[in-house]
């Protein structure tokens, strides 16, 4: 079988998307069989005059997309053909289009893994933790707790978060959900409806740019810069129509960056002005490393949404999240709550409260800021020694930079290669609303060792540097970019 | 201020909810003020020539809708206004609908309360699940199950119940979920779209109507009869459209009722003739206290969606359901559960798989099924004893029956009577698609005592008896039914 695909340089849509469908349509018309063997990545590259990293990246979304499986040591090979089903009935046709459509492919073991928004499990209190959940299993109220529970919450646990929080108000009230995923979803569901425009930053956590979507929302992306969210991108959006507006005011992901205070006060002035709800998702303010103390928006706005969890500055594997919200809110979003799972795991909860009672969260909380500030530091270190030509940004907190390569590489094109290397990190395109954001990537740095991030970016500096030199090379004759 | 109603016998809304919204009016309007007094519903019920079970149910409405209290021995007030609330925005206009919108009044405290689907926490075997938990926290796994998990859920529970279900094919795949609510919720995700028709239950089971009204389906009712849904009902919903259709063939929430295997057959080749996608929930059936053994619809056709769930078998304070599926099934609705909350509580399901791998839970089960036999025996002796001229069906398993109290009584508007004298149930209302369902009622007897079961029937059945008695003397002067 020939591979002679029409790849248009003018074209949107990358090159290596472009090289992706066209093989997609060869397996899909049988005219590249079950088992048949892909030509390697350099041979179809010289043949076809492109870089080899387009290449790979074709072949990745192709195995992203379960077409082609790679084998160690002996090629790509076209899968055989789908999986068996039980017949009767076209579930490709019944089932809803995927809610996550731009889902990159799974990250790879053994390899130094920069592509999850996660704590490092190495540095969890396992031992205080096992002792606060003795102690509820322990304790007379156990039966209560493998009872059904209230859709708001165990109440012990929303008393305490609501005098943890110290900007709610007595206009307010919460729920506890099942992680800040939850609190997301639960509130798409009690204030968007279809066609309402709503402005989420660019970039922006895919987990949440894809809730709103589902529900039916248009996005406006307010530019994200070194400051975090631009006011003055903030206000187009706003004289655009923006009814809601969702912001992570400290250490958003993917950036990283900050809003300053007088930039917040900007802010909470220009949406109040608007009539629009603001959501304020801090789930990272409390692993602050560095930079000046910041005001929470919902200390500026009472009628601000407040988004917490315990998954970054303890740990995600026991869910748990809540809203802090004016009265109406908390009453309509308890309701969406109920007829979604009726009410959060009451165990973890339960568990969580005494942990955080006992101080081991405040100690742990500490532990997680020392070894951020360690952590930041051999980012920093280490970008400044590799990453050259690339811009990127230095956090004072959280669990993520952005980096630019610059220079039109594409970070999605490029990560086959660096997998290959041996680092993983999420690409660029994966966060975007309107921009395309192809140049850049996200590094999650908090759940690797200081030794890894620094072994991590001298690998990525590496794969950037040979890809930079490599497409000098292969741009001279077919002339891509 | 004068009380003066303009009542129509002949409307389709029940005189308690015509008295109930005009009292309403009253209130918004300002002509009831805040904190004034209503008319005990004696007096009111006298003046209006109504009988005084109506106007119980009209303030009942009233209470549960937040616009009046009642006090003990004082009588019903209208409440000062709104709650406070901050300034500056118009939640009530923000928010969306309530998704819930036939949730009854909350049940009060110090009752012999039928009204919730539950087991008895007095039975929980606490000393064993705590026992498994130990286990588990004490184990090297601890660490990793406070890290993010996957999805799909934690891999030994998901392969531990492929095995357990014993009708997973290799076609299939499962899905663990936050309860089987959420199971609900995630599959009208993935398979509504707007305006699809939906053949459920009627009577249903409320949380699972509301999940598909807010999804948009066009919801029609298929009959349940003494042995289930009926066939014939279910071949004239498939004819009208129907493309999804929800059954819980055994033990049915709210009529206890059991489809016989004949009609299992029947309707599952009405389904695949019909092209239509069958839904199995199947919470209930490892609660069988008699009656012969039945097959799941998933054993009669592969395609089926199997629900299953520990919350009625073990204790539903620990949050843990599933779906078995058709792969493809499984990747499209895996993918909506990460987008609703990344994934179920990993040390939840790790507590579970323990206490079922342990034998713990066959053991609880066991003793479940010797209690709920009793209970039934209990309910079975009591209702022939106290229910006189009420028609309902005594279940061969499950937590539910239905009554119908018959003689055009209301089960709402009799709610009220019932709390003051002792007792409460779901009326029957809650559970209707299309029909009225006014004179039923839902009792769930699974988590009360024998003794309170046989209180319990007593009191209702002096409730019935009376309302029958001083409504025929009440017919006279006014003529309402």
């Amino acid at each position: 079988m020939e591979i002679r695909p029409e790849l248009n340089a003018d074209s949107r849509l990358p090159i290596y998307r472009q090289l992706g469908e066209y093989l997609q349509n060869l397996i899909e018309a049988g005219s590249l069989r079950p088992g048949e063997k892909l030509p390697p990545t350099r041979e179809l590259a010289g043949h076809l005059g492109l870089n080899r990293t387009t290449v790979s990246a074709a072949y990745e979304m192709l195995e992203a997309g379960g077409l082609i499986h790679g084998e160690v040591g002996r090629g790509s090979f076209v899968r055989n053909g789908p999986a068996k089903q039980a017949e009767g009935l076209n579930w490709s046709y019944a089932l809803a289009q995927s809610p996550t459509p731009s889902a990159a492919a799974g990250s790879r073991e053994n390899l130094i893994n920069f592509s999850s928004s996660r704590p490092s499990e190495r540095q969890f209190p396992v031992a205080e933790f096992r002792e606060c959940c003795r102690e509820v299993l322990a304790s007379a109220e156990m039966r209560s707790l493998m009872q059904l529970g209230s859709p708001a919450g165990y109440e012990p646990l929303r008393q305490y978060l609501l005098r943890r929080s110290s900007v709610a108000r007595e206009t307010d009230d919460i729920l506890i959900t099942n992680g800040c995923q939850q609190a997301v979803d639960l509130l798409s569901r009690a204030l968007v409806k279809p066609g309402m425009k709503v402005a989420v930053e660019e970039p922006v956590y895919p987990g949440l740019k894809n809730l709103f979507l589902e529900a039916g929302a248009e996005l406006i992306g307010v530019e994200v810069g070194p400051s975090g969210a631009e006011p003055y991108s903030l206000r187009r959006a706003l004289e655009a129509g923006a009814k809601l507006v969702v912001l992570t005011p400290s250490f958003q992901n993917p950036t990283g960056a900050t809003i300053p205070d007088a930039a917040r006060r900007q802010i909470v002035a220009m949406v109040r002005a608007a009539g629009a709800i603001l959501i304020e998702n801090d789930i990272y303010s409390e692993l602050a490393y560095a930079g000046p103390e910041t005001t929470r928006l919902k200390a500026l706005e009472p009628n601000v949404i407040l988004l917490g969890s315990f998954s970054k500055i303890a740990f995600p594997g026991v869910r748990c999240g809540w809203i802090v919200a004016p009265k109406p809110v908390i009453a309509r979003v308890t309701e969406f709550k109920q007829l979604a799972d009726l009410h959060t795991d009451q165990l973890s909860q339960a568990f969580l409260l005494r942990f955080a009672e006992s101080g081991a969260l405040a100690a742990h909380q500490k532990n997680m800021v020392v070894a951020g500030r360690e952590k930041i530091r051999a980012v920093s270190e280490a970008a400044r020694k590799h990453l050259e030509g690339c811009t990127y940004t230095i956090p004072d907190g959280g669990m993520n930079l952005w980096v630019d390569l610059g220079d039109g590489l594409d970070a999605a094109a490029l990560r086959g290669l660096a997998q290959r290397a041996g680092v993983d990190y999420m690409p660029g395109r994966q966060f975007s609303v309107a921009r395309a954001l192809d140049t850049g990537l996200r590094l999650s740095f908090v759940g690797l060792e200081v030794s890894e991030i620094r072994r991590g970016l001298e690998i990525l500096g590496n794969v950037v540097r040979e890809a930079r030199t490599s497409r000098a090379g292969a741009l001279a004759p077919a002339g891509w970019v």
